[in-house]
């Protein structure tokens, strides 16, 4: 279904709109894009991103489409779709880069016109930094890529969909459900950055940054964290983090309950537990 | 009071002991060693990190000794310092590189013979690897070293422990008493260990590794853990881990709270809150 000359918009062109964009043209493939931000089409432009732009939702860039990648929030990618969906030729294939799925995929699938098809995709890659300027698909290389077909979905789409992740040079293709991809993603992600947060935020010592050791760091650095798009992740994903949260937090108060009574046994239990688990996550 | 002549003795040669014995011999000191087992000693003597070992406490060593830096686990230490102390000169300064320092040099300062002097040192480095093969006095570079006084440590021993923290090139030099630094180190330290720990043992899901991205391993890097030391380490400040539990927890379960009520304004306020003290923390 992607051939050399399926012409892609992107609509949102930030840092991962943007890494989207040098990716794909970098392996000669036609991209457009749109954004409200007219600094961020000239700056595409001039860099070769892209071959064209517009700040606004030009039907004539819209209607050309093959692919539309939508790099945007989640809430103003459902209502873009929602609002300009008339736009597009039938066979238009749209796709995302949401961190969250079931929602997103339930809603937009639900509203879609029968001609057109919209499949979810997830790639597991960002920065501390945000926009166009700082984009770089180098960033997709040590990534993950996860598809997440529905019943909805024909296997031409979920095609075209591991195609984009393997043109953007990603580690690592896989496919999910979207609810297990929720799961994953609430203990593999979401958590990790509540806990980062969390830790972040439990002590307000003003002098702790001199003493710190890369532990703390390593633990601390998700901890600047973008308030718009999280807030809107979490929010969406809510129950899963909330029972994700209630899981680690058990497991830290049995540690706490193990200190309480000095069992040393049961602490090296724990440590020899944790050190040969974690040696399956090296890479 | 440290002077080129000044001779010092390493007991114990794994990872800290032999990277104070690569650096202070790169610095043209005098260092000899004692470690039980005997592999270590020819290992050290071959790569020219000593200049003599033992694999006893050697009375002729331990006399010749001006300072002695013990690199063993807390209990060990004492045990050791108890046992051998009558084999010191007069005069001896003795220091630690334990992680732990209230109960460590409040029990040494309490037996030691009034001839000699102990005074705590943490220097806050450390590998996922072990043993005096891994050895690496590059670990020191970018790390905190503490000394930690009590009003039975004399002005001529402060300033010898701050000068082995610039014999070894550390970052930052600082003194605490070992109270505030106990507290402060349940919290950069152990209480980020603790997370690291339950984070990597609450989710018994074989197939998570294959979507892990790269916050999840920055969490986790450190639950690969030396389960003898860090028990030890626990077990000896664990009233000051247990209320940094405490705090902790209470600020994760207050996200939670969030959550369940769907607050998003206090989500954006937590996650502005964290992103600006972590900028605190970038070195």
């Amino acid at each position: 279904m992607i051939k050399e000359d399926t012409r892609f918009l992107i609509v949102g062109l930030g840092l991962i709109g943007g890494s989207y964009a040098r990716g794909l043209s970098k392996r000669g493939l036609s991209v457009d894009a749109i954004d409200t931000n007219p600094d961020s089409i000239s700056y595409a432009l001039e860099q070769g991103m892209i071959r064209r732009g517009a700040t606004r939702p030009d039907p004539a860039l819209i209607a050309e489409a093959d692919v539309v990648v939508f790099a945007l929030y989640p809430g103003v990618m459902i209502d873009w779709i929602r609002e300009h969906q008339h736009l597009f030729r039938p066979g238009t294939l749209l796709t995302d880069v949401a961190g969250v799925k079931c929602h997103v995929v339930d809603v937009i699938q639900g509203f879609l016109r029968e001609d057109l098809e919209f499949i979810g995709s997830h790639p597991m890659a960002g920065k501390e930094v945000y926009g166009v300027r700082n984009s770089d698909e180098s960033i997709f290389k040590i990534a993950n890529f996860i598809v997440t077909p529905t019943e909805k979905n024909t296997p031409g789409a979920i095609a075209a969909a591991r195609r984009i992740g393997e043109l953007l040079d990603f580690h690592t293709i896989v496919e999910l459900d979207p609810a297990t991809h929720d799961e994953m993603i609430g203990f593999v992600s979401q958590l990790t950055h509540a806990i980062a947060v969390s830790l972040m935020t439990c002590n307000e010592d003003e002098g702790l940054q001199n003493y710190t050791g890369d532990s703390f760091r390593d633990l601390t650095r998700i901890a600047r964290i973008n308030e718009k798009m999280w807030s809107e992740l979490f929010l969406l994903n809510r129950e899963v983090l909330i029972a994700q949260i209630d899981s680690f937090t058990c497991e830290l108060l049995r540690m706490r309950e193990i200190l309480c009574r000095q069992d040393r046994a049961a602490l090296e239990e724990m440590f020899i537990h944790s050190t040969r688990r974690r040696a399956l996550f090296d890479r």
